[in-house]
């Protein structure tokens, strides 16, 4: 039972804690006399004015970057996103290529071993998350996995804006008031459970939305079921996509960074 | 229906729709050929600096900024937040009094009237919202009604870090990831499903948590039944305080702004 209380701030200056001793990952001894700190730094959801000032000075003010990058990709989302505040004269770029929506677990070990490394020679690591590192972001693999490894490193995590909250904002779509529950789930996981999601919340939000579940959906809003059905799809970014009704969505315009944030009809 | 397809940026220039004559809300005529812009701007949990880039260029071009406010309190929440991107000498800032967890619809209506006003005069007015502006925002209370009244009124929304992630990131507690679900309700309007909300979902957040709550979620801690019991109360702010176990928060210390982060123990 640990207690954190009041602000504080670790790039300036550093807490200044003991360096590892050959008891890191690497048995590696710390370059300078204090380790280096983990930032998660969420940009948002694509916009890059929608990044936080915080997340702006953490990553200018980092010697390394690492940025997630789908296998096969030519561009890093995230990366898209933070470019403008990234100097590579100066910086040190690192792609974490990964497989999307693939078993990835190995590829976040060997960032997290790479990281760990940077960080016990004393240097500051900035990893890159489109929205929020702790809500559906790869980041936080990264974390668990230094966090065992490394329990003494110090971590820092900058929130971001995630995507549920900028596709209702894009769609001026209130997510929930007052007394109102919300529900998220990744649809391309199933669910075949939808109608009694629907029944126990106000606000469903579906993430990773696949054809199966806009076939699903579709259907339940061709029933009447439905009272809201806003399909969004990259919103923020320059191929954002924002539907107040799924007649108006071909199947093939649906990806993996498509959400659907429905409500049911009540009683 | 009707869609949203690209990015579109309102502020600059403006939208150039044709002013209301003598429909709108007040029957008044447009001082310039333009109507205003409503922005909902949300400035995050509470850290200034956890603002986005858009948040604070948006409210420095403001010259209307409307603020909420406890009544009874000294303090706006989101104004302390924002205060340092305000020029009273340039903007005009208005509070709109309100009483915490009362009935506030007609604080709502007079200042959606009184914002409607300047918008129909071509003044661009900014509201201010803590967190998000869609999720548990004072800020859609309004924004509904202008959009009754004036449905051609231009309006934006800035959206926000909530207090959700922003207390996940102090706590470094990963939400949710993969094939997780997440639910998130307000606990002062009743828990009395929570055993059944953490057995269908992985990860359950109870915003605004009173006494009552603190009490259930202790007795569900003490009988062995979470994995995981973040408190976080005023996450980034300089008030802030996080525990990993309620054992170590006394009631009083509990208020509004208190939130849990719960997951269950699966069969």
């Amino acid at each position: 039972m640990y207690r954190i209380e009041g602000m504080r701030e670790t790039l300036h200056p550093h807490p200044s804690l003991p360096p590892s001793r050959g008891k890191g990952h690497l048995g590696r001894i710390g370059r300078m006399d204090k380790l280096g700190c983990l930032y998660g730094v969420g940009v948002g959801p694509g916009d890059p004015e929608l990044m936080t000032l915080k997340a702006v000075r953490v990553l200018k003010a980092s010697p390394i970057v690492f940025t997630p990058q789908a296998a096969g990709s030519k561009d890093s989302l995230a990366l898209t996103v933070a470019r403008n505040y990234i100097d590579e004269t100066k910086q040190q770029l690192i792609y974490a290529e990964f497989v999307m929506g693939g078993t990835t677990d190995d590829v976040w070990s060997e960032a997290a071993e790479r990281i760990a490394d940077y960080l016990l020679n004393g240097e500051d690591v900035a990893f890159l998350t489109q929205g929020d590192p702790l809500l559906y972001g790869s980041f936080m693999y990264v974390m668990v996995k230094v966090q065992a490894a490394h329990p003494q490193m110090p971590i820092e995590v900058v929130p971001g804006v995630t995507s549920i909250t900028a596709s209702a904002s894009r769609a001026k779509t209130p997510l929930v008031s007052h007394a109102e529950r919300l529900a998220v789930l990744p649809a391309m996981y199933g669910i075949d459970d939808l109608r009694d999601v629907l029944a126990r919340n106000d606000t469903v939000v579906l993430m990773k939305v696949n054809r199966k579940a806009m076939a699903a959906v579709s259907q339940l809003e061709a029933d009447g079921e439905l009272s809201r059905c806003v399909f969004a799809r990259r919103a923020t970014t320059p191929r954002e996509r924002i539907e107040f009704s799924l007649r108006e969505v071909a199947p093939e315009e649906t990806d993996y960074f498509s959400m659907l944030i429905l409500r049911g009809k009540k009683g």
